[in-house]
Formats: C-alpha cells, structure tokens, sequence
C-alpha cells in the first residue's frame, strides 16, 4: 500500500551513502522523530529551504547536480553563522516517481553529504499522480557553534572594513550559460568554471568556523552583494561604502561579458554563496593568515560607516546607485525570496 | 524588489503571536540562521511535514483550519516520541499572495504556536506566479527530552500490552463529511466533534511526555491503527492481537455509520493522531492514574506476542484479515507517504 513511497525513502535515501552515521545523531531515518545530541555548551544551528519545479529550478535541471546544489545552498548559511555541519532533513512531494531521477538527485546529496560530514536523518516523502502538486523538496541543515559565537547579521561596527571570499558574478554568468544568453565564444574551460560556479557552490563552511574568531557579522551572498549587504547594515544600524574596483572577479566572467555587466553582476547577480563579513582592521592580518592557511581567498572590498545607506565608489567618486535587480529567470521563474 | 516576501514575512509570521520569545531560543527569524539551546544534557527531536495544495489538503481548505492541522499534526510527531515542543520552521511557496488566506493561515499556525509554547523560528517564503508551482507548506518541529528517554517504535516487548488515547476513525469519518460522503442525517454537535478530529487532532504532547516513564514503545496514528502499528511490531521483532471489540468509538462515529465501516474507519481510517503505545502489565495502574491525572482517555486493546504478524480477535475469533486502506481522497490526492 505505502510501498511506493517507502521503497524510495529505502531505496534512494536510507542508504549508507546518505544517511550514514555521525557522532551528534542519537536516532536517523524511521521513527517518529530524529534526534540529535549537540555537544555540551553547543548552540544548534538551523535553516530551511524550500524549492520548487518551475519557480526555483527548471524542470530539464540536472537532478545529480540540483541534489548537490540543493544541498551546497543550506550549507552556506550554516557557513554564515559560522557553524558546523551535523545533519540535514529532507522533504520531498514527487509527482512522478522516475528512477533515473532519484538516483542521480539522492548521488548528488550524498556527494555533498560527506563531504560535509552531514548525513540525512529523517523528512517526508510523498508521491502523487502527475497532474496534481509539483516536484517540491525542501531541505533543513542544523549545525552547531559554541554558544555566544555565532556570525550574526547584526554586529558589523562602525570602521569595520568588509571583506567577501572567492569571487563574485560567476553563478550569475554560468546561470546566463545555462539559458544560452552568455558565453557563445567562451573556451570550454571558462564555460566549466561558470557553470560549476552556479551549481556546486564552494563550501565556506571551514572559513565560517574560522571567522568565528575574527568577524562582528557575517552573510553569505545569495540575492547578490547590494541586497545581501545591506541586511546587514540594517540589522547592525550602519552604512557602508565599497570599492567597485575593488570587487573580485574571475577570469572567466571578464572574458565572458562587457565590464559594465562584469560589475553588475558582481554586485546584484546573486547565487554566489560566498561569505561577506566585517571585522576592525586590527584582525586583518590574523584573519588574512588564517583563511590563506585555509587555502580561501579573501578580499577587501569596503568599510562599514556610521552614517546610514550603502555608497558605491568608483573611480575616485561616491554614488548611492541603485542597482537594478539582475534576475536569471523571469518572475514567473525565479521569485525573490524572504529567508526567514 | 524582494519586498513581497519580506513584507509576507513581517505581516503575516515575524510577529509577537507567532515568533514570540521563549527560553531556548537564542535567535529566530531575521538572520542566516535560527539558533536554539536546548538544556543541558536534553536530546534534540525533530521531524518535518511537507503539505501541498491538491495533494495533502483541498484548494478550498479553510485556512485557519489548515494552519492549525498543520502544525498539530507536526507536534504529535514530538508527543509520540514524548518530547517537549521547543520551536518550529516554515517554508512557504505561495503561487498567490492573497492577504485573507494568510491571515487566516498565519493565526491558525499562532493559536497552536501559543498552546504549545512553540513559536516560529525561521524558514523560507517564496512568492512565485499562479502558473507556476502549488501553494506549498513545510514545516519542521523542534523538541527536546532528557538523552536516553525518547519513545521510540522499536522497544515493545511480547507481554506488554497495547493501548490507545482518545477514540479511533473520528477523523476518517470527519473528512467522509467534508466530502459529502458521510453524515447528513447527523446531530450537529456530533457533525462538529467529527469534524474538529479531523482538523483539530488533540494535542497528545503531555501524554507522550507522561509515558517516558512507562512506554517501552509508541508511535502517533496517522495512516490508521493496521498500518501504524506494524512498523511499531517490524521495528521491535514482535507480533501482536489486537481485540476488534476493545476499540474505543466515539458516540458520534456510532451514530454516523454501520458497525462494520465503524470498525474499518478505527483500523485504517487514519488521520486520527492518537497516540499507540506498549508497556509491561505491571505498570498499567500507574500509566492509568497519570494519564487520568492528565485528563487524557485510554483503552488496553491488545497484546504484544513473539510471534511476529498482527492478529484480529471478534467474538472470540482470531484472524489475520488484511483490512482495505479506507483512503480518503482519491490516489491522486490523497497519496500514501513515508516518514522518514
């Protein structure tokens, strides 16, 4: 009777390779609840995404590749609250239950999954007919930090210079890719580069639990710089001014669109998950050290002011510029989204 | 840009009735991550539900109503395990924003939130256009018990007995009444009582927390007794009987429908989220008296065996009938599902 729905949560996802053991996880997949024992003093970290057919990702969209997208995603904002890694929750409502599929999205999680040290302890699977609901999964990560530690949004002080890891646009150009728009003339190379950029997402996860010990406030960037920034500077109170020319761009993305479109899609592409935090320029050098030893690279871009509002400087000159949204998909494809 | 689901989520689910403060806590909505201490030396439960529109729940479903199913049958995921309710995540993709339905929904959600001390953490809302993706909801509970004491499904020893709370098949027969199916020569107060089993389950959560003393097993009845207690019998290596006669009915199923779908609605009507549960006869007195303490009615209605398979008695007859799903929607709306 409910075979359906249990043989896939047996055959896809209660397996070694996703829903291994781990020291936190007191009881994984097949009760009631899980259950998950933080270490002494910890703080348990938690966020969710939910994600739909046609409105988050395209129904053509690699499964192998959106399971570890899907996953890398959370992962990063574990990263931004500097926490580290214990388990994840898994909800899925299939439409059609299509074994090619499972296997290669429940691969692409595992793949992420250990990596991460994080395996899969529990959800809801449920399989309906074609024509009613769409293929929806929603994912929850829980991590843990010491308590008090954790990167905050809203700790970033006045003087404080702004950093962001890796570089930024490059998920916005692979996206671009994906849909033909971009990247006609690029060398295979750099078309890799984009694309990987878009769906496997560098883990942060190391250099978050780093940061705990250098940084007053902490994002990662998934709406883009200006967006994502600027929750920051509202939840601490302050402004901030960044350096255009300042921001790290790859290779690739300056081979594969017009400079202007470089830097708006640095600033507003979005879908980068790298972390954009803040810290008094005492620690720079420590924090500097740190990450190189982490082998992630970091750049200055900014400093956080006590005047309100978010200020562009290019080129010796100061602008409030608005950036204007650069959205991959149409609205009907890619909604803005609130993370709670 | 992203003001839509920013303001949804200020309106509608960061406010004092939903996202109120409470002790462990360390931080809810607004930030990358929600952050929660559990006491010391207290195991983390948690599970997720994920419900979509024409799939688990009618497009015409009453969005109080539904808010307060939504989470109350979340939170007897935590009583079966008998854990106490810390907090709970919810992920939203709403292909209509529609202010009555959200308001409705979101005080639904709060009305349950407050009874059960477990306010509104975190998640994810994304607003996507009608002819793209279903309204969609998630939502993952958070509780906490001391390490060690969690009910779990694979515990039940051959002797112990079987025992329900409350009555069984309400709920099957209050959805047969929301289709037109079932009730229309009913009293209304008896229409009314069917109706709330099916979308206002009682809260078993003190219940699940007073049986951590005497419970070697449990689960919550959600697909129905037949189908609930095997994986209870499959997890522990035992069989059992189960006395047909000892069900406990309501006055209101009696007199809603023959005494042959009444015994088939209490087996495998589902719905029901009563709690199912074993413990050696030798402390069936004070499981009574604490329970009764608790105001929460139950019945001994059966017997663990050794022997595994799950034995009927009537009159005096054993059989190993294999009782008909008595499913409430069509396949294509009413799906079997996995809990992982």
């Amino acid at each position: 009777m409910a075979s359906d729905e249990f043989d896939i949560i047996r055959r896809y996802f209660n397996s070694d390779t996703l829903a291994f053991p781990a020291t936190e996880v007191a009881l994984g997949i097949g009760d009631d609840c899980a259950l998950l024992r933080p270490g002494a003093g910890m703080t348990l970290a938690m966020s969710m995404d939910l994600l739909q057919e046609g409105v988050h990702f395209l129904a053509d969209a690699d499964p192998f590749l959106l399971g570890k997208r899907s996953l890398l995603v959370n992962l990063s904002d574990l990263a931004a609250m500097g926490a580290r890694p214990l388990c994840f929750t898994l909800g899925l409502c299939l439409p059609r239950v299509d074994a090619v599929w499972l296997e290669a999205f429940s691969r692409g999680l595992a793949e992420v999954a250990q990596a991460n040290n994080c395996p899969l302890v529990g959800g809801d699977t449920s399989a309906s007919h074609p024509d009613s609901g769409s293929l929806t999964l929603c994912i929850q990560v829980h991590g843990e930090l010491p308590a008090g530690e954790a990167l905050r949004r809203d700790g970033a002080q006045p003087g404080d210079h702004i950093y962001v890891t890796g570089t930024l646009g490059d998920a916005a150009a692979g996206l671009g890719i994906l849909q033909g728009r971009l990247g006609a003339t690029l060398a295979d190379a750099q078309r890799a580069a984009l694309l990987d950029a878009f769906y496997v997402p560098e883990s942060r996860i190391e250099a978050g639990m780093c940061l705990r010990s250098f940084a007053n406030a902490c994002i990662d960037l998934s709406d883009g710089l200006a967006s994502d920034l600027m929750h920051v500077l509202r939840a601490s109170g302050v402004g901030a001014e960044i350096d255009l020319q300042a921001l790290p761009l790859s290779a690739a993305l300056q081979g594969c669109v017009p400079q202007a479109l470089q830097e708006q899609m640095a600033v507003s592409g979005g879908d980068d998950y790298e972390l954009c935090f803040t810290l008094p320029p005492e620690r720079e050098a420590a924090m500097q050290a740190a990450l190189a030893s982490l082998g992630v690279p970091v750049r200055h871009i900014g400093v956080v002011r006590a005047q309100q509002g978010l200020l562009w400087r290019k080129e010796g000159t100061l602008s409030t510029r608005q950036w204007q949204g650069y959205r991959h998909f149409s609205a009907a494809h890619m909604p803005d989204e609130g993370e709670h």
